[in-house]
């Protein structure tokens, strides 16, 4: 058999073995249900840390922990209510859903009680200027595109808000603002405030920092345009000192080229409001059945495959970060990095962070992905992922799993990011589209070019 | 101009009246944020009373309000946590979302700690026994059926799921358990617990009773499978005394029968989780809309048109016995009662607990409402709507507004019951049926027959 024929029936039956067996929920039922929330630094994140390892030595893959500090950050009390407001029945609030952002300082324990002024746009904050921001809370209503999501730009509409999410509170705070409050950044539906990490300016106070619902931040708008609203907050997150932690690392070492590693990835920590099923717990069961499938055909690779669980990728990237300072010296042999970490949707291929030629050479991966339509290649010049963005910045050839986005963000960051949003076929189509994009990395006849 | 023409020339005017404009949704805004949640008793409840009767008669009606004592109940903490399970990090508990249901008992301020038994019916709970059951917590996992609401026959659905919400506290408690959580009866995407009453027997004793969100209770569900599970479960509402409450009543008095009177409304109070919205803030508002509207269009009805506001749908239905009692004497005298009380979707028509001859006179306003698609009429031998019921007992053609109610059990007494849930045409197609069938009975030349 012609090495090229050889190569497209081992990727069928690569892909086949992935698409099957319940191992990838097996996994992430574990993950969801009886470890839970694996925020850095916690408890869950560290026996997250043991039970994968424990599973993959079960593989029969070589298991190595690479360590990493990281940051540890603990959520607390949580509450805001409208307490004045135009036309309320004396002396009852109006509940607000909200949730402290990640990284978020500490109002007192008493919370913090001062008048609301609602801003759409840094544009609008500027133009108000520290006479009308000064000791308020900011309210940033800036709408969450939910329609360029559902047409396939779900991280265009992430990104847009996601700046209000990272940057408000330290533009309210130069204008003298208390706290900053924003518009969930995801689906605006069912009243979840949507979690994620605020982004300090070194430049100014830090402030409390929380995200309302959609829901509730279009009602603060509605009032506040009536007349004073005034709101009390309390928001008591928790910062100690940094924990150890580590990557998980498991190889099928390589039979022609040992040195040489191809990487199948997904990221362990998750926020804590849900369960971190979809974001990431999907990612890195999806890498674990691309290696049970490998290991269940009982195939050797060329290269090393070698899987990755990174740790702390939402709050510090500190184990992608430590990952790219121990192999810097072999970020030459990292023949490709992949990661899935844009949820379990149904699998379209890779946004690919790479050369056209090397994407030319990836056409038999895409040939047997074809038939579950993951064979799309999207080359892109922005970093794939943030857990390999560094490897890429090596001049390592990296490409994040690209699927239908559409619902992703609805969950992304919530307490609704639960087991019941994955489906167990697409959970597998991931895993397939990992599984034969590394099979064919590690067993073609050239590396793939920079 | 013959009689018949007349007629269809005014309810077509009615009609269009009332699908124009913003007043339904500028008076359900103000009850939704400047008022929000309206449980019978609060305060809230009373400042909306206060309200709605003000913009009544700032329309020219007649407003009275017709006492009556209301149950008066108020939600406390509500948390829980898995604290031992099967894999745990060590001392790590899993957050559970719930919510008391509506008329609950505490536990103890501190909680109750109590190994968990999930069944799937009540006959997997009657198999289980009181050796089974004694001393523990029963989580009762009955699948609301998505697939049936999504079918049109969303009410059947949610009638199986809250009869475990209305019987599985007692009937858990006569097996000796210390507390009952439900699966919640409504939608299952979004980690939403969704509130409503329990209705204790009297044979046994009462026990706190609440309901978790779907993903919860089947997280339980999976746990409890693998393993001993112990929830630690607090639960601290409290029931004060009866309060006054009152249903507005606002009249446009009828020129030729005036004591003959056709009943257009909905029920003021709420859940007290969401901003009472969907539930009901929206069918008052529909009924507001249909007396606004025909004052706009300055015309005067032959019998009397009334509006009413329930008080106290939720939890006691004390409104609607009120009003029956008090207008039993004069029942005779009413030719139609109708209500909009399963949220505002696209108007289908009516659901309608009346005679087949009384239907058959409806035509001329099914013939005005077909160009909206309002113009079915179901005949159905129940009661139509728990706020009329009593004035169908007595015999009086009795109407609830018929639907599309695909989504609204997915936010029906959760906190996500708010605003922006609601479309704005469609609350005005809600309100032109329920104006448009409400004007042909006050006008036509004979009453509905019985």
């Amino acid at each position: 058999m012609l090495a090229a024929a050889a190569l497209a029936a081992q990727l069928a039956q690569v892909r086949d073995a992935a698409l099957s067996g319940g191992y990838a929920w097996k996994e992430l039922a574990h993950l969801s249900h009886n470890i839970g929330p694996r925020l850095s630094g916690s408890p869950q994140a560290a026996k997250a840390v043991e039970y994968v390892a424990s599973e993959l030595r079960e593989l029969g893959a070589d298991v190595t922990l690479e360590k990493c500090m990281v940051p540890h950050w603990v959520r607390g009390v949580e509450t805001a209510e409208l307490v004045t407001y135009p036309g309320q029945a004396p002396g009852m609030p109006q509940k607000v859903a909200l949730t402290a952002l990640g990284g978020s300082v500490a109002t007192p324990d008493e919370g913090v009680t001062a008048p609301v002024v609602v801003v759409r746009s840094m544009d609008e904050l500027a133009a108000l200027g520290a006479k009308k921001v000064r000791g308020k809370i900011v309210v940033f209503v800036f709408k969450f595109d939910e329609r360029k999501a559902q047409a396939g730009r779900a991280g265009d509409a992430y990104g847009e808000a996601v700046y209000y999410r990272a940057r408000g509170a330290s533009a309210a705070a130069r204008l003298g603002a208390v706290a900053s409050i924003i518009r969930s950044a995801g689906g605006a539906d069912f009243r979840l405030p949507h979690t994620g990490g605020v982004d300090y300016s070194s430049d100014t106070a830090k402030i409390p920092a929380g995200a309302a619902s959609a829901e509730d931040a279009e009602m603060i708008a509605d009032l506040a345009a009536q007349g004073e609203v005034t709101m009390h907050l309390t928001l008591t997150p928790r910062w100690l000192p940094d924990a150890e932690s580590y990557n998980v690392i498991a190889d099928i070492k390589g039979s022609e080229h040992p040195e040489q590693v191809v990487v199948v990835s997904g990221h362990l920590d998750s926020w804590d409001l849900g369960t971190g099923s979809i974001d990431d717990g999907a990612g890195v069961a999806q890498a674990m059945q691309a290696i049970w499938a490998i290991k269940k055909l009982g195939l050797k690779p060329k290269r090393t495959l070698r899987f990755v669980a990174w740790m702390n990728e939402e709050n510090g990237n500190r184990g992608g970060k430590a990952y790219a300072a121990d192999h810097k010296k072999d970020a030459a042999d990292h023949v490709l990095v992949l990661e899935s970490d844009n949820g379990p949707g149904h699998a379209l291929g890779l946004k690919a962070h790479m050369t056209p030629e090397a994407i030319a050479l990836l056409k038999p991966a895409q040939d047997a992905l074809a038939p579950i339509g993951a064979n799309v290649i999207q080359r892109i010049d922005e970093d794939s992922e943030a857990d390999i963005g560094r490897m890429e910045d090596l001049g390592v050839p990296g490409a994040g799993l690209y699927v239908d986005g559409r619902k992703y963000f609805d969950y992304h960051h919530t307490a609704a990011d639960t087991l019941d949003k994955v489906d167990p076929r697409e959970l597998q189509e991931g895993a397939a589209t990992m599984a034969v994009f590394a099979w064919a990395a590690a067993n073609m006849p050239a590396v793939l070019p920079r």
